[in-house]
């Protein structure tokens, strides 16, 4: 039985020639980058290498570009910021962000007592454009944090007309676009986010890096103190084999976009209509059953199974092989439902299971046949 | 002209065992540690393992190890969360400490306003265990941080004392041991330490993890908040093909231990012998003309250059090949003298120029030797 991932949302594959890169770095280049002399030197123009390719394609500047330990981190470094440093005293954001907002918010409401709003969302877990204009009526500091593309359902948020908003409204605007970047084309000198955050093992880049895009001139200041690395934005020796991994996964990966980009589209849509046709019970939570406002990497079925047997159905797949999950990696161990999904699902729906299917360019339409016909079997089994 | 690395305490090259087990995680071993399915299980597993082998090292729980982006997160991690959640309101340290630990409590002073205390040093470095007696005698919870190992003059703690001190006092005990983990044999049980910050690069592992040893019950909270990785404490996905770099660097440097460190040991005296001889004038900064009372890892020399030629000194020993540092790593860029060295030495000693050697298993006499000439040459040139 050869095994099939479907879970490229919790983490991807790292593609052999970023092993090798990652691995020559390894082999060759030890120096400190903080060091002057040669060693030193060949890291720190690896690294300074790394943050020019990763700019260019956001077309930003290197400046803006500061790698962190990961997502997580960029998160918390933006978020802990803007509200100790810059004054920050509301953030707006939505329930459905991932953990790694979510919780850091609430840990910075505790410490600071800053305000928090969470904008309404639409049955399909859209943000409510309209409630954000009037939350941003508010007076005080305003950030507002919302993410790319949901990890859970796929939705993707309009970029545009939050930083409009934001703009129009003096406030800062954050974007934890873990599930994009390497994903979709981002053009920063046309989407005015202020922040950004950003993980490589999301785009078959290596796990424990990442990076925060921090717009020239914010006055963010670090998370993590110590040394001058990251221009005085993050202290640490650099990772330089996990930034040259980054760098060289990204440019794979855009260098690439489409026409994996349009292989994957492929998949769900061919992983759509498989369901819709097999399993017509089924539906797709958010808006993942529609590749028109969803992102193209993932499904999120709620399958049409009492809850009795549906606790035998992660286990069953699991069994045959079958890599997914029922909301994001952080919660797929735990029994408790999504986060993301109780906001959006009607108590009938919470009751049955539900399914992130996520892509890559190693799925194949042999995989969506091999998991549909498993999932059927389980349910007229 | 063969390279000579003698900047170890700034990084190290990785051995090449470690490079093949991170290569084989990142090839076979994709998942993510907090994903149900078999592939996640896997991941997971690894960081388990890891982290049991590395408590067992140390003699601790493996619950008691928190893994993190390095030396300087896990200081940052444990300070920040002394003062925020176990209301530490006096921290205790010296001003020879690594950034990490002094700049990370300036701006902990900053946020929260706790008292900082700087012990007394004596005229080599070592700090005032007196002095350290008389400022636990204040009221209010205090922290105790105190490197284990100099990174720049290689003075070693007396853990033990130090300890005793604090538990006699009823104050914490933090301890950067980023010089000394993986150098020195580390009972946890028997030095009654609180907590500890280590760092893979510094014995031949990967750049860009390291841990945290956090005691049982401590009541420490994240610094980066999250997902629910590492019990809760560290949120980020984890990087498992690091954390198992940091793993297998151990197991060798522990494992070899007693051959390596009495190998390292003749280099430096070797080198001690040769530059009394070669160079009489030169003096030794710190303990670290002394294996009795300093790591058997560096020395750090006073040489006898007269300032407008000690400018070019690092220039023509990187011309010549020869990889040693004028003070930590994060300073060897600048013009700016060593924080260390300013509180220690006389504004004589001052003017003249002083450099770090710092050694490993893949040096060699001849390396001494050449680097020996090539300053002797400068000087009398
Ligand atoms: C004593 C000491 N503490 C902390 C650090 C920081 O560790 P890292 O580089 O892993 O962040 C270093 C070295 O850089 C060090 O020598
Ligand atoms: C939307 C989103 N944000 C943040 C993260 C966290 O990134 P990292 O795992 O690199 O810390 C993830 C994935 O884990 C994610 O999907």
């Amino acid at each position: 039985m050869k095994p099939v991932y479907f879970d490229n949302a919790a983490t991807t594959r790292i593609r052999d020639e970023v092993i090798v890169s990652i691995t020559e770095v390894m082999r060759h280049n030890y120096g400190n980058a903080s060091s002057s002399h040669s060693f030193g030197r060949g890291a720190k123009s690896l690294i300074e290498q790394s943050r020019k390719t990763i700019a260019k394609y956001l077309n930003v500047s290197a400046g803006e570009i500061v790698f962190t330990s990961g997502g997580t981190e960029a998160d918390n470094l933006v978020l802990r910021s803007v509200v100790r440093d810059l004054g920050v005293v509301h953030i707006i954001t939505s329930k459905i962000e991932h953990h790694a907002v979510l919780h850091t918010i609430e840990q910075l409401k505790k410490e600071y007592g800053i305000l928090v709003s969470y904008i309404n969302l639409t049955a399909n877990g859209d943000i409510d454009y309209s409630h954000l204009e009037s939350l941003l009526q508010t007076k005080g500091k305003i950030l507002v944090s919302l993410m790319h593309i949901n990890n859970e359902i796929g939705n993707v948020l309009d970029m545009h007309r939050v930083s409009g908003l934001c703009k129009a409204n003096n406030a800062l605007f954050h974007s934890d676009a873990v599930q994009s970047i390497g994903h979709y084309d981002m053009d920063l000198q046309d989407i005015e986010v202020d922040f950004l955050a950003a993980s490589a093992h999301k785009f078959h880049g290596p796990k424990g890096v990442g990076f925060a895009f921090i717009r020239k001139n914010s006055g963010l200041q670090p998370l993590i103190f110590g040394g001058e690395q990251e221009r005085g934005l993050r202290a640490g020796t650099e990772s330089v084999h996990n930034i040259t991994g980054i760098e060289e996964a990204l440019k794979m990966a855009y260098d690439n976009l489409k026409e994996e980009a349009s292989y994957i589209k492929e998949i769900k849509q061919y992983f759509i209509d498989k369901i819709v046709k097999e399993i017509p019970k089924a539906t797709f939570n958010g808006n993942s059953g529609n590749l028109d406002n969803s992102t193209y990497t993932l499904i999120n079925v709620c399958l049409p199974i009492p809850p009795k047997k549906a606790a035998m159905l992660l286990f069953q797949l699991d069994l045959k092989g079958i890599a997914c999950s029922k909301g994001s990696a952080c919660q797929s161990g735990s029994s408790q439902n999504s986060h993301v999904l109780t906001e959006i699902l009607s108590d009938t729906d919470l009751q049955k299971p539900s399914i992130r299917f996520s892509f890559s360019i190693y799925n194949t339409k042999e995989d969506v046949d091999y998991v549909v016909n498993v999932l059927k079997d389980f349910i007229t089994d």
